[in-house]
């Protein structure tokens, strides 16, 4: 019997388990919020009750994923549609993240889902509109059966410290690169 | 106004546009199948008719997709259940995998469907039992409305070569590091 195929069957013998998980996907590539979207289809399989909350106003993208979440029973919200991204209006966007954390860790805290997925959460981090030792802070106090998953660019270190698993997604190639416009469907 | 954010919406203005393309998930790193299976939902959002060919016996893993795929209308196969991973029985699995190709290639051939999700096939490739110039010469002659995504580690350099969007996820940090097993619903 030759070994088994390096494939990601993520089963290991003789591990410690966990009630929930904090998951990161970041990095400059493809794939961060579809593989969260992807975890919430598996979820979904498994009967959890799921939120997604949208950091960051979407426009028509991810109208898709919204509409077929809704229907899968998906408490999903979109909190950054109100930003201005008006550097004379800042304490506006500022006001905005503030409200947008703040249901967050109501949502969190509620512990009415198993999965909680922020979108894109981490350009508010970025930004300095949400504090990254209080989205620590939510994160340690969770519910302990409420898994959370992250998503974004530049995931602050502090974030990836208390994470129990982060992905890089890293762009090899993109279709882009030969000027070809993203697809619908595949690219959003 | 300040610039909009650093965020991944795909949209730009002036690109060629293009009826399909050839998507890459590889790298060790998780989110390889799931940023598929996301994919896949939004594709599915969108009207979309999807196939998914698995390559590799999933065991009981990955079965909460199959179900949730197949309720959504997804043409799901598990191509891979036929492998013995036995070395006096190479015979036998080199055949399976020539027939699971074989499906496969009639699948893309037919256009029946807007997307093919060729799930773990770079296995297939690396230990020889399918043939790259092969899998090429059958993507550069799909249907122009056929998208096909191929998941799995060490995709060759030849079908990076050929392939529009390459991505790869990159494993900076992962919960079994820290000896807690995969968690079903999120994991598996």
């Amino acid at each position: 019997m030759t070994d088994l195929p390096p494939t990601d069957d993520p089963r290991r013998d003789g591990l410690a388990t966990t009630d929930s998980l904090v998951l990161v996907n970041t990095g400059d590539g493809k794939g961060k919020s579809t593989a969260a979207f992807g975890t919430m289809l598996r979820a979904l399989a498994q009967g959890w009750s799921v939120a997604v909350l949208q950091f960051i106003k979407a426009g028509d993208w991810k109208v898709g994923e919204e509409a077929l979440g809704r229907k899968l029973g998906v408490h999903w919200r979109a909190l950054g549609t109100g930003f201005t991204w008006d550097s004379d209006d800042l304490d506006h966007d500022r006001r905005i993240a503030a409200e947008a954390w703040a249901e967050a860790r109501a949502v969190i805290g509620s512990g009415d889902h198993r999965l909680v997925i922020l979108d894109e959460l981490t350009y508010l981090l970025t930004w300095g509109w949400v504090d990254v030792a209080e989205v620590i802070a939510v994160l340690a106090d969770r519910p302990s059966h409420t898994s959370v998953i992250i998503t974004g660019r530049d995931a602050p270190d502090a974030l990836i410290e208390v994470a129990d698993t982060v992905t890089e997604m890293r762009n090899v190639k993109h279709a882009y690169d030969r000027g070809i416009a993203a697809k619908k469907g595949l690219d959003y």
